[in-house]
C-alpha cells in the first residue's frame, strides 16, 4: 500500500509540474492572459489555475496582472466584472538565443513572452574554424548577458545553425556552407563560457517555422514551410501541427535539390542544387555586389527599388524551386525568409510565375506565399523557442538548473 | 439527471465501440492473437476482453481459435495452459480493394486479416473517359463478389487512384496520366455497381506506404517512404509513425519534382519532371517494348537476367531523384514499389550510386532502400486498408452500412 501511496504523490507531482508548464505556456504565448481564459483554456477549475498562477507567481516566472479591458477576460468572466491577469515578467527569467549564419552571427537575450530584450551581432569571416566561431558567439553571449537585470535566472541557450542537426543530441553532423562535419557546437559554446546550462541546437529553417508557428505568420496554420533563403537555403516544415524531423532530424534540406543538372558545383560536392541558383552568391552576383560583402546583402536588396533586370532569372528560379517544395509537402502557406524576403517584396510576380509553372494544379489552388510575420527575427526567436521547451515540460526542474549568477560570472 | 445518465450511457457505449475496433483492429493486423496477448496490449481486464470477443464473435466478425502452440499466447498465459485464441473469420465480412492504374486495374475482395480471397483484372486502354474506367472496374467487382460466400457482408470499397485525391471527400483532382480533373470516381464506381456502399479513395503511393507499414517491409519504421513507380511516379510518407498528407491530400508528388530543365514535356504540363526519366515510358523505350504494351513491362523486366545498357541510365536517375526525396524527408528506409522493383533487383548498384551522388552524408547514413514486402500487392492491400477504417473506429456502424446480400445483387 504504501508504494501505491507514493505512486499515486508522484504521478499527482507530475500532472501539477505538467500544468504548470501548460499554464506558463499560454502566458508565454499571449504575453497576458486572464485567469477566466486560462480556466478556459485549460478545462481546470478556477482554484486549481488560482493556485498554479499562484506558484509561478512564486518561481519568479510570472506576475499579476490589473484587469484588461479588452480582449483578455472574454472566456468566462463573471458579468461586468473583468478577471485577473497573468503575464510575464519583464525582467525575470531568459533565455540566450543564436542564430548563426554562414556569415554573421546574431545573438539575443529573450525573455518569456517572446521579447528581445537585448541583441548583439558580429560578421563571420569565412574559412574561420568552428572554436573560433564558437569564441565570437560567447563574446556576443556575454554582451547580451552583461545588460540582463541582476540575479535573474538564465535558463538555458538555443542555438540555430545552418546545417543538419541530429535530433538526439543537437551534434551538427553536417553544414555544407560552414564546412562542418560533426561539430558539437553546443559544448563548444559553453566551453568558450566556462558555463553549465542546458544548451539545444536545431537547424535554422526548422526553427524559423517554429517561430513563425508559433508567434508569426503562421499562427494557427496547420500546414506551412519556412524557407531559409540565405548563403544556403533548407526548409523548415510544419505538417498537421508537427514538425516535420525524419528519421535522424535531417529533412527539409531541399536547397539541395537537383535543380539544373548542368549547373555549378555546390559546396555539399554535388552539382546544380537548388541554392546554387538562388542562394546569397547567387543574388549577390545579381546585384553586383562584392563577394566578400555577403554579409551587407540584406541592407543592398532594402535599399533597391527598381529591381535590376539581372534578378529576374533569380526570382524565376526561386518560383520554380518552391513548385518542387510544394508539389512535396502540399503547404497551405510558404514563408520567404532570409534575403528571398526582399526579393519577393521586389519581384513578387516572377515568383509567383516561377511557381505556377510547375506547381500541381490542386496544390497551387491552396497554397499563399507570404513574408515572415516576425521579420528578420523568425530563426533568432525558434531558437529561443527550443531553450525554452524545457521550461514548459518542468518550469520546477528547469529553475533548478537555471543559472542566477550568470551576470557576473560572465563579467568575470 | 436524465440527460446526465444518458449521456453517461451514451459515452460507455461509444467507449466499447471503440475498445471493439480496437480489439478488431489487433485481430486485422496478427491475423491470429490470444486472449492473453490483447490483454496485455489492451490494459482491460480479462472479462472485458472476453466480453468484447465475444461480441466481434456474435457479429460475425471474429472467430474462436483454439489455444495456439506457437508465439501466440506468450503474452500472459497462465502456467502451462495457453491463452484461447481470437483469429478473424475467413468466410466472414471483406471488402473490395481497387488498384487502379494507369495501364491495368485490379480489383481483388479482402477479407480481415488482409487475406486476398479473390482477384481480377484488366488492362486499361489509353484515353478511355473515366466512366468507361468505372464501368470495367465494376465489372471486375462484380466478378469478385460473385465467388464470395452467400451472405458475407461487403463492409466497402477502396479505391487507389494514380494522382491527386483530395483528402476530405475522395474527389480525384487530377491524375496526369489518366488525363483526369476533378473526377468523382468513387460515384462513378457505384453508380456502375447500382450500390450504395461506403467507398474511399486514396493515392496509389499514399496507400502503398500505408499497407507495407501495416504488414510489409516497414512495419516498426516510423519514417519511411514507398515509392510508386509506375506510367506515372509518386511517394507515400510515413513521418513519425503518422501518414504526410498535407493541407489537401496532396503531399509526396515527387515525380514532378525538377529534375531536367532542358528534358521532355511531361503529361501534367512542365517540363523535365523526374517520371519522364524513369517511370514507365522511359523504362520501355530503353528495353525496347512497344509502346502500347506498357501493361507487359512488368512482365519483361521480370525475365530479364543481363540488364541492357540503355537501362543503367534509368537506374541512375532512379537514385539520383531518390536523393532529393531522402533528403526532403529523410526517411529510414525507401521502398521501391512498381516497375522500380525488378529495376531494382537488376541494377542495385546504380541506383544505390545515383543515391550515394547527391544525397546530404547524415541522411545517407541512416536510409536503407527495400523492396516490398507485399510485392506487387502494396497498393491494393493499402486501398483494403482505407476501406477497413471505418470497421475499426466503428465495427456495429460498419456492419450496420454493409451489404449482407450483395453477392445476388452484383449477380443480377
Amino acid at each position: 500500500m504504501t508504494t501505491r501511496q507514493r505512486g499515486a504523490g508522484t504521478n499527482q507531482e507530475g500532472v501539477r509540474r505538467h500544468n504548470l508548464g501548460t499554464l506558463l505556456r499560454h502566458v508565454h504565448r499571449t504575453g497576458e492572459i486572464s485567469r477566466a481564459e486560462l480556466t478556459s483554456l485549460m478545462g481546470l477549475n478556477r482554484s486549481t489555475i488560482a493556485g498554479l498562477v499562484g506558484e509561478l507567481a512564486e518561481l519568479g516566472l510570472t506576475e499579476h496582472a490589473d484587469p484588461a479591458t479588452g480582449s483578455a477576460g472574454a472566456g468566462r468572466r463573471t458579468a461586468g466584472r473583468p478577471s485577473a491577469g497573468v503575464r510575464v515578467v519583464d525582467a525575470g527569467p531568459y533565455v540566450v538565443a543564436v542564430d548563426l549564419g554562414v556569415d554573421r552571427a546574431v545573438v539575443a537575450r529573450v525573455g518569456l513572452g517572446g521579447r528581445i530584450a537585448e541583441r548583439a551581432e558580429a560578421a563571420i569571416n569565412e574559412d574561420t574554424e568552428a572554436w573560433q566561431v564558437g569564441a565570437a558567439v560567447a563574446a556576443l553571449v556575454r554582451h547580451v548577458v552583461s545588460w540582463a537585470p541582476e540575479h535573474a535566472p538564465l535558463l538555458g541557450i538555443g542555438i540555430s545553425v545552418p546545417g543538419l542537426v541530429r535530433r538526439t543530441d543537437g551534434l551538427v553532423r553536417q553544414a555544407p556552407n560552414l564546412g562542418w562535419r560533426d561539430v558539437s557546437f553546443g559544448s563548444i559554446v559553453l566551453a568558450a563560457l566556462d558555463l553549465d546550462v542546458p544548451v539545444r541546437l536545431g537547424n535554422d529553417a526548422d526553427l524559423g517555422a517554429l517561430a513563425e508557428h508559433h508567434r508569426g505568420a503562421g499562427v494557427g496554420i496547420d500546414d506551412l514551410i519556412y524557407i531559409s533563403g540565405n548563403v544556403g537555403v533548407g526548409a523548415g516544415v510544419i505538417t498537421g501541427g508537427v514538425r516535420l524531423q525524419g528519421a535522424g532530424g535531417y529533412a527539409g534540406e531541399v536547397g539541395h535539390m537537383n535543380f539544373d543538372p548542368r549547373g555549378p558545383l555546390c559546396h555539399c560536392g554535388s552539382r546544380g542544387c537548388w541554392e546554387t541558383a538562388v542562394g546569397a552568391h547567387a543574388i549577390a552576383a545579381a546585384v553586383k555586389s562584392p563577394a566578400d560583402q555577403v554579409v551587407r546583402l540584406g541592407e543592398v536588396l532594402d535599399e533597391i527599388t527598381a529591381p535590376p533586370r539581372e534578378l529576374r532569372p533569380i526570382a524565376a528560379s526561386i518560383g520554380r524551386g518552391l513548385a518542387d517544395v510544394v508539389n512535396s509537402y502540399n503547404p497551405s502557406l510558404v514563408i520567404l525568409g532570409g534575403y528571398f524576403q526582399p526579393l519577393f517584396r521586389l519581384m513578387r510576380s516572377e515568383v509567383t510565375a516561377g511557381l505556377a509553372e510547375r506547381t500541381m494544379a490542386p496544390a497551387l489552388e491552396s497554397v499563399r506565399l507570404a513574408v515572415p510575420g516576425l521579420g528578420a527575427d523568425s530563426v533568432l526567436l525558434g531558437a529561443a523557442e527550443i531553450a525554452l521547451e524545457p521550461v514548459f515540460a518542468d518550469p520546477v526542474a528547469s529553475l533548478a538548473t537555471a543559472i542566477t549568477d550568470a551576470r557576473s560570472r560572465l563579467a568575470g
